[in-house]
């Protein structure tokens, strides 16, 4: 990547580049404490229910500074969260200054903040002086005077970049950020004996809003995904116990906001309401990538993926709306993929893994899980591979590197990863799925997290590291290979099968036959989550079976819709019938209808028909083989740093506009096809491939290939 | 130590007893907290003024259980600081409960808080069910449901004893802990030009409050420990400026406390203010240990001490109370040990070794000072020998062993302490100083250091790290020896051979040539701060030159008195004239005149002339050793874990009545004494011993050596 690539790519990426001026904070602390915010708004029956592992805390004592050549002398205004003090080259002003007037000439800011409660920030705004990403903050300035009254600094103070997202004006006080808010009317508002229920038309989420509360006594406020749920006093998973005392008509709103489609009002004695909203919550992030066919069932699964991945794209990427409403890595690890072909929104994946790397000690695995662990090595792997952000990684190797030495020491004899007091071994919801010993499924997430480190380690300059990395798995890999050979005759499982081929760890005759005798075989235990839908489903593109994962997506999540469902569950069983598709969990509606995990078809349409993916880190090169599944035509967009990839494709047409690097077109055609724009290549048999470069559109005539 | 010896020291240790119920927290998240706030207070020039050190955050989500058995049926009232749930049996009652119905029969109660801004604590009371330190907590409880609803726990989930202090009653919440204060009116109160000047007499501490200010304009309240400072608008080091609008005579109390003895009030053209007053803050601990003598400058010193004392036992011991207001490890060590001969509160104690110690990851030396992170180990040593409470070490284990681990990590090729990036080598304020290389100083404190570890690992149980701790320790002894004495001919500072002292790293004969050629040589650089001559004063008695010691005591501190002071200084140098003495760092005013460091007669009066010292962990053998060093005579009283040991002491007689464990009166006497109450046992020449029993008095009539 040159230098102009990398300019470019900042310029593009949105919310991490260096405005004019912005909130600054210590990196990491401000998404670890929305994240302590956010995780702990979650209900159950209307009692608080926290996440049952380490939260960490901001730091509360911390120093920004920033070294500035001024020509003409400036008055710099300051904002702070916190008290604090303002230092021109080492000299404090009195007091807390809100403003300051700097000389001309070449000068040092230090601002240090304390502050207990929320994470210290700051803002900054003069002509030249203005806070941004640039500065260096740490939380350990240590330096000292002397008894002459010398003051010494020492070099060993770690100093950061400072973290940054898009609060570009005084006013927006980070530890004020709230998610945006849209007024909302129920679709249907029937009211009852003693209530109302609101339909509100599809799954959504928010503050539900009580108009005109009249008396005083209890109201109840039930929230439903499904009718059944929000009708049942007794089993309804989250509801809002209110007691109200000499109401006069007015407006109440809840003070969390919860996910509902259906909404029941259960007025006790004394009390009445007159009728009820809410208000929408959601991120604001923009849908840069898209897919339409020819078959409109995947298009609606499409708009319904769509949808539920934006209710689950919050503060970060959840799990569930409705339950846990928190921040789990393995999910996460699918919503990144999922970002990447939809709103390419590189903040929302900092943020989530920053919140779910969280601080040092590490004390336990990501939320207790160890795949979870590896999952968050894998996310910052595609994290580089799509975006090209090299500042990521070196502003946060440190715990990168203290995360895997945890990793690294819980290793057995043999170097593998083995179950240890404190662990989960989650891989997924699967009746009787044998976690003992060293299951290969982690072994395979570990070589790949070792992969990520090695790489990481170069980027951030730890070339020590690196060999190290590179070297244990190395000696990771050949230990895997045996053992999941070794264990492939008495208990075959198909993820660590789905994994080998993704991570390329089986050549051409082993894919082939996983494929038949595990992916395609039924007597392998079937997949029931959307989670390991996700990579079953991926393994099957991967292996260029598109048309048999489109008929499933079409059975799958074609048979969800078939059922009313208006966004993606956390798991379904086509065998299962009735009020039995809402419990889990020994709960009757203790499933989450809203769940991230469920609206993989936006990575896979992406990736696996359109066909487009980055070969080196932020698609400085890439590919498109687009490939129909047996779909008429297709076409939509997939976004990169650099804009969106644009495409159409039918059986006889390939239209595709590249917008940055070095893309390859690839395809098949039964008859030799023409090209404009492009020079095409033949390849051998029916295969050929097109250059796209930056900017420009090719036109393919030919005829597909089934 | 029996059972019974120690289920009585934790009933007399005072406010670590566990209390019928008391707020509960994290071990060491109060404290920590509370020193956040504390340390910055600190202002300088009117101007925020906080450490340059890493400070630490607290858990904010916090597990607290406890099963309890129960005859019958009891309502349990629950107070929270924080958002929380309660469960019964793993099954959460509705919402946040402030009452609870717990059936007869063993139940388990689990309370899970969040806090963000505070510590989470809980304060729960019923009939059984109460809140104190035998509750559990952890930050870490890591349990989940599998698919089919059952929650799983894991074992690695690590609870420690719940901290407590004496926060009894529900209104009493840690987050709101304030010191008591009571008003205090100037001893001269002089109307000026343009203001006031207040002298309190001598130096104090506390909340200004400006009485009937009137008008618009801006006020400047001046702090000075000596008039000078006061009077001084450039050089004073604390000053509040402030701005008033329309006052109409009302009151103003300032937001921060200060030092001073001197409050001058400089009134803005505008405004005016009718007179000034104080709210005197201050610890409420309760003096215990005593001292007087036939010397009336002794006592005067002693009076002093313990005045300059109490003012710096604040939340923590800090340094002095101008500046910097911080917890120092190296002056808190002092305070513990002056603590053991006043005070013995054992609560200040552990909450400033919390402070100091703040949490995992260790990334740089306490206060950054090599020889602090240190002393920190001694303190335990000490707290232990003076207590004998085994439960702090065992709630803080793993602590130690972190910071341990950290110093560990920083050795050289040779296993010794040197010089790293980062480190600060303070050992004392002194010109010329040489911090190059392996400082022995540093080396001895570290063989010490390693010593209290083997017997901390012993107690917690931990006989690995014991055997570990101790073969370091011998290492590193014999290492010392030799770099000691290879040293000794090029660059012999008192530093290392006081500290071989009392470690009893040397044998008679060495001891004996150290005081001669080093202590009492007038060639070796003179130790001009109390800090220091805290130590040397301490190796001269331990060397038996109380006679010598007294002298310099008078003519040390003595001097001091002669120039005014009320409280004792930060440095004192007996060559220095007028205003001089109250410079330091470069600036006029830039010294304490009330440091903590100052007051360590306390600690020598008692422990070397009334001579009362623990044997072994908690006053369960001790020794008394009197020594009049010259004076008529002297009685005090020695505090331990059980109450006060009494003693009177002249040429002629010695009454001591013992209250704990089994006592040595051990003294010298040219004619053959009389004992009442105890056996006397010749020991050879003109020494004897007598066996004290608790609650037993003995009266000696004997006739002292000089």
């Amino acid at each position: 990547m040159t230098r102009i690539r990398l300019i470019l790519t900042f310029l593009l990426i949105g919310p991490t580049v260096p405005s004019a001026q912005t909130w600054i904070w210590y990196p990491g602390d401000f998404e670890i404490s929305l994240a302590n915010k956010v995780q702990n708004r979650r209900t159950e029956k209307g009692t608080f229910f926290p996440v049952f592992w380490k939260m960490d805390n901001h730091y509360v004592l911390m120093d920004f500074h920033k070294v500035f050549d001024l020509t003409k002398a400036e008055k710099v205004r300051i904002h702070v969260e916190g008290e604090y003090n303002v230092k021109l080259d080492g000299k404090p002003f009195e007091g807390s200054p809100s403003e300051i007037d700097v000389p001309a000439g070449r000068h040092k800011i230090n601002i240090k903040v304390f502050n207990q409660a929320e994470v210290p920030a700051i803002f900054v705004s003069g002509q030249t002086i203005k806070s941004d990403n640039s500065w260096l903050v740490t939380f350990e300035d240590k330096e000292w005077i002397d008894e002459t009254g010398k003051t010494s600094d020492i070099s060993a103070t770690r100093w950061l970049k400072a973290g940054t997202w898009n609060f570009n004006r005084p006013e927006d006080r980070p530890s004020r950020f709230m998610l945006p808010v849209k007024p909302m009317a129920p679709a249907k508002l029937e009211r009852r004996a003693n209530g109302w229920l609101a339909d509100f038309g599809r799954e959504t989420f928010g503050f539900v809003t009580l108009h005109g509360v009249k008396g005083s006594g209890r109201i109840t406020v039930y929230y439903g995904e499904s009718k059944e749920e929000a009708l049942s006093d007794e089993h309804c998973e989250t509801y809002d116990p209110l007691s109200v005392t000499n109401k006069r008509g007015e407006d109440m709103t809840m003070a969390l906001s919860k996910a509902f489609r259906y909404v029941r009002v259960k007025q006790g004695p004394g009390v009445s309401v007159d009728s009820l909203s809410m208000r929408f919550e959601y991120a604001d992030v923009k849908e840069r990538g898209s897919f339409t066919c020819s078959d409109p069932e995947i298009n609606r699964i499409y708009d319904v993926s769509r949808y539920t991945f934006h209710l689950n794209t919050r503060e970060f990427f959840i799990d569930g709306i409705k339950r846990d409403r928190w921040v789990w890595s393995g999910d996460a690890y699918q919503s990144y993929l999922m970002n990447y072909y939809s709103y390419f929104d590189n903040a929302t994946v900092e943020r989530t893994m920053l919140a779910l790397r969280g601080k040092d000690p590490v004390t336990a695995h990501i939320n207790t899980i160890m795949d979870y662990t590896l999952y968050w090595f894998l996310g910052i792997y595609d994290y580089y591979l799509y975006t090209g952000d090299k500042r990521f990684i070196g502003q946060h190797y440190d715990r990168m590197r203290s995360l895997m030495d945890y990793v690294l020491s819980r290793r057995n004899h043999d170097g593998l990863l083995e179950w240890m007091p404190g662990d989960w071994i989650f891989i997924d919801w699967a009746a009787g799925l044998s976690k003992k010993g060293e299951v290969s499924f982690e072994q395979l997430l570990f070589a790949r997290s070792l992969e990520t480190m090695a790489l990481c380690a170069e980027i951030a300059g730890d070339p020590t590291g690196a060999d190290q990395y590179r070297y244990w798995n190395q000696e990771k890999q050949a230990l895997v290979h045996s053992r999941v050979d070794g264990k492939q005759t008495d208990n075959v499982t198909r993820y660590a099968n789905m994994f080998s081929i993704f991570f390329g760890y089986f050549n051409e005759e082993q894919r082939k036959a996983v494929k038949t005798s595990v992916l395609l075989n039924d007597k392998v235990q079937r997949i029931t989550t959307p989670y390991m839908r996700f990579y079953e489903l991926e393994a099957l593109c991967a292996l260029g079976e598109q048309s048999f994962v489109l008929k499933e997506m079409k059975d799958y999540w074609g048979g969800m819709l078939k059922l009313g469902a208006t966004s993606f569950w956390e798991e379904y069983n086509p065998m299962k019938s009735g009020l039995d598709h809402y419990s889990m969990y020994g709960r009757t509606f203790g499933k989450s209808l809203c769940h991230a995990w469920g609206a993989s078809p936006i990575y896979l349409l992406g990736k696996y028909y359109l066909g487009v993916r980055p070969l080196t880190a932020g698609y400085d090169t890439w590919i498109a083989e687009p490939s129909l599944g047996g779909l008429e035509w297709m076409k939509g967009k997939v976004p990169t740093p650099a804009g969106d990839i644009d495409m159409e494709v039918s059986r006889t047409r390939i239209r595709i506009t590249g917008v940055t690097g070095t893309g390859i077109l690839r395809f098949k055609s039964s008859m030799r096809p023409e090209s404009t724009g492009g020079i095409l290549e033949p390849k051998g048999g029916d295969l050929y491939e097109v250059k796209i470069k930056s900017g420009k559109t090719v036109d393919i005539t030919y005829k597909s290939v089934l």
